[in-house]
């Protein structure tokens, strides 16, 4: 099959390898350029091992490159809406890792670019793609559960982060809650109206130094009437855990989580099963894969990507308001913001 | 065995009869006198049919028979503080359906009258004797899941309840949540510090017409840091769906719902299970039983009840915090009321 | 309700004991007498207390009280086919625990003079009114799982019996894997035609002393084409394992254990939850129950038993050909005893 | 990563184009040649989509390649004995699909010319690297089932084949159930010393006018003592059905099947959730890679291949017994054949 997606990646840490080598899997797709400014010597080795020569440390490396068609922006979040305007103006697609930004006016203003320069814009909410949540959309959008009434949403990280990360992640509503934001809105197929938030310190002392929370917990109201919640924690010690459900006028469907294998041990101490798999790359491994081939066919069909710049945007709005709320201990509606 | 708790019962609808064929079963108690001002032929064939030959419309005559040590108040909720004032006055022992009563002085002032005249107190909260809910706090108490973080809890009718009933029931959170403020409670292993709500009508409009909802969230902030989460619908369609999840500092402690068998069947149409046991009398008929032998233990081994006359009173505060949540859109502290 | 059943029964062992308390539970039945040659003062204290007064030492106090019109066989199995033929000859109805005999003959004797003297029948193969296994019959009943083509059974033992029950218990066969021989004729819907046996003693020496084995696989031919497979084991060390399965042209139903809770624990060690119930009193609790009512359904509607003499004296037949079948090490056809 | 393992695969059918889509992921192997008799413009053109440009009709181009040093045969079961013959002789590491042959004695010697060559040799039984299976196997290695007493495996077909394969197939136990006999011999950790076999036509009576069954039971007698059992269908209508359970002197270890997603769905219809994976190519499709990694790093550190050649007879072995068994009605000594 011809190469007619012609990639430059920006970033080269861990999820733009693991697009990388996504990507190499694509029979219609061929890594250009791979640009980073901190590309070392491993950076180096490691893309001549899967043969891509063409490194940099210069994103315009990228954004001038003529055969280029499509970008993906898995460098660090300051540097998204530069990146994403600078693409777009220069006439490629984009594939942009979550968060598309930090400040809402910037990027309603690199959407609107996006939307003139005519090209393709997906952001990385790669959870939209894993076997277990899409099936309780699609059993929602083929009406098994009825009006939805309740969306409810469990995330819990296997492990606290470092707190270097904690510093700078922009706290747990825009780093880790994110997602479930993006999740919330996709299983209910509605926009959120408002939010309350509660959070605790319960597992480690350090997040309040950097005025977070490690364990929170977020009501929606949905602007079909639905309503929302959602809880994360940091640290669950036995894995990444991943549930969602919908309750509606008709039923409710609801997802566990994805295990090793199936095995059931039965002896005199009990009944032991496999723990959830640990953490995202071993849970959302196949979504990763099954994301980036959604966006190369919105660019073959030139039809929408299946998670807009609105879906981008929308996230982030919710991420503030629940942090707002989490501080003055009042709902807040998100267009209030 | 000698029948050494001797009962009366007050009330002679459904509970009353539940509650009465179960005190049959007991071999330590039997039932003297059944006391109901609604009670007609059909009341007494009942009651000569089970061997009780005493009944009566004038709940007196339970107070007045000094035979009778132990009352079970079974009657509708507006009795209950002046049921249970008689009782302790007259030196009974006191079985309380939930909710205890609608108005907390009044409660104080009832407990403190119970207090003072050294009989036994419990309230109807039969959940807790749940072999599944059970099971969880049980594995809180062993310190399983370490120290709680996240309590959660799905409570779902199966269906709604028809509109007299609505008009009367006090409200979602009074008639309904109140069993899982106590199930909050005893599986947190502490009070609630502050709650919020949302609320819609989504299952029927009439509900609207009672100033009442029936769909509902409440959040809760325990006072020892945990926070936690209630939803209830008053319509499930499949069933009486009563989860509970406890995620501590080691580890989460969760059930899922009892079915009426475990076949399971394969087919090219898709594999098909057993929907949860109907309603409250299938799902929690060992557990009436259960809560009726704790109650008689009590009183035989002059130890606390397992659902004390504090246990009755503190879900009727947080059911009140919550309505007000719902209505002004606010957090309210269990305390400010 | 009137008392109509008026039940005498012979042997006031484990299981004589268990159904009398069962049978008080029944509004249209009382017991008369209770026989046993072994009653000793623990047996009428035992009986007082459950309101039977009428305790003897000679069966014939029931055979020849004209008051008792149904007899409960819970004796040795030895006296099995005495006492069935005393009782028909009485003209009392007869509840028989398993086996029904040890002779083929005799008890095909007994079944004529049962059949003469017109009265009802219903031998204890209890797992029949298991709430898992009798789903699995209603769905190969409803056509759900299609022709049958492949029936499977396990059942485990959490415990060996001590020597002095191996000793007189007439062999792994005839004592325990009856029930499933049973089992396999209820979920195939058709007689067996031919068995071959493997068996090993994997767990104890001591079994091989008795010329018996504990671990023990059997394969069935129906009549109706289908396959059929049994595997026993005298000690799981888990609890009892009771799993049937039916494989048809249309799909599979298949059930698993009962639990004492559905609790799952998730920690950083593992997935654990709960294991089977013990033993055949604490899963087959409610089955006892609900045989002795389709039992006294069948008296009260002149109907046929749901388990009659025939299929009392097949897996009888079955035992005898499964245990040849080990010896000589070939297939056996039940025809050919 | 250097290729260092340089492949010619024999045969270009379904499976060898699947080893070579997997083999082309391997970091440390290239694919030199493909040769296939029946090689068409069709197979050119996928070759070459892959990227392997050198495709012959002539066998010997494999053998005579010097610089291929390994070789996957996935040619017609008739030609794997010669191939195996030829590729040891020419010094050529061997992959050799299931079944390794069909001749007892051909088998035999070349194993012998394998082993004295020195090459290493592994046999396609996939299963071993199910991470279901395999987990079986580790709980067993481990001792955490205590001494293995009864191993069960079912193995169903989503739809019977085509009768033009039945006719070819060389009949289920030579076909499908070889797999099982695999995998018990895996699963129990022991030689199988004599099995019985009952069969019936139940799906299409075409089947027997291939002399052949289309549901099969086989029960094996391992040399540890152990018991075994396999059942087969050759069609389910609801996928794939791979079950395997170990039971031993400290319990049992069991697994389900694979699904595609864990969703639940929850209506007053009932409960659904998702049927096991359709075949083997979704089932499997990790053990597929899963044993090429195994297979390479055999070669790559001069140690034994996971399945031997030892591992290849075995299985062609029972399977002739079993199929003796079922022609003549009588167990059958893997010894005696």
């Amino acid at each position: 099959m011809e190469k007619v997606i012609k990639v430059g990646i920006l970033g080269a840490g861990r999820i733009g390898k693991l697009h990388a080598i996504n990507i190499l899997g694509m029979q219609d797709a061929e890594i250009l350029v791979i640009a980073d400014p901190f590309a070392n010597q491993e950076t180096e080795e490691w893309a001549y091992s899967i043969g891509v020569k063409n490194i940099s440390k210069d994103p315009d490396d990228v954004f001038n490159n003529p055969d280029v068609n499509t970008v993906f922006i898995c460098s660090s979040t300051d540097t998204h809406i530069d990146f994403i305007t600078k693409a777009a103006t220069a006439g490629k697609h984009i594939f942009c890792e979550k968060p598309i930004g930090l400040d809402v006016d910037q990027i309603k203003a690199a959407l609107e670019i996006v939307d003139k320069a005519g090209v393709k814009l997906q952001v990385g909410f790669v959870r939209r793609f894993d076997h277990n949540h899409k099936q309780v959309r699609d059993l929602v959008l083929e009406g098994k559960v009825g009006d939805p009434h309740l969306v409810k949403i469990s995330s819990r990280d296997p492990q606290r982060p470092p707190m270097e990360y904690v510093k700078v992640s922009g706290g747990i509503f825009m780093d880790m809650m994110i997602h479930d934001f993006d999740m919330a809105r996709y299983l209910a197929g509605s926009d959120v109206e408002e939010v309350f938030t509660m959070g605790s310190v319960l597992i480690d002392p350090a997040f309040a130094e950097y005025d977070d929370v490690d364990t929170a917990m977020v009501m929606l109201k949905f602007k079909n009437g639905a309503l929302g919640f959602i809880d994360n924690s940091r640290e669950s010690n036995y894995g990444y855990d991943q549930r969602t459900e919908v309750f509606g006028s008709k039923g409710c469907a609801a997802v566990t989580n994805d295990t090793s294998n199936t095995a059931v041990l039965t002896t005199a101490e009990g009944v032991f099963s496999e723990k959830p798999l640990w953490f995202f790359l071993e849970r959302y491994n196949d979504a990763f894969i099954a994301e980036v081939r959604a966006f190369f066919d919105a660019i073959n069909n030139d039809t929408e990507t299946p998670v807009t710049g609105i879906d981008g945007l929308r996230p982030v709005q919710i991420a503030y308001a629940a942090a707002k709320s989490l501080k003055d201990g009042l709902p807040v509606k998100i267009d209030s913001l």
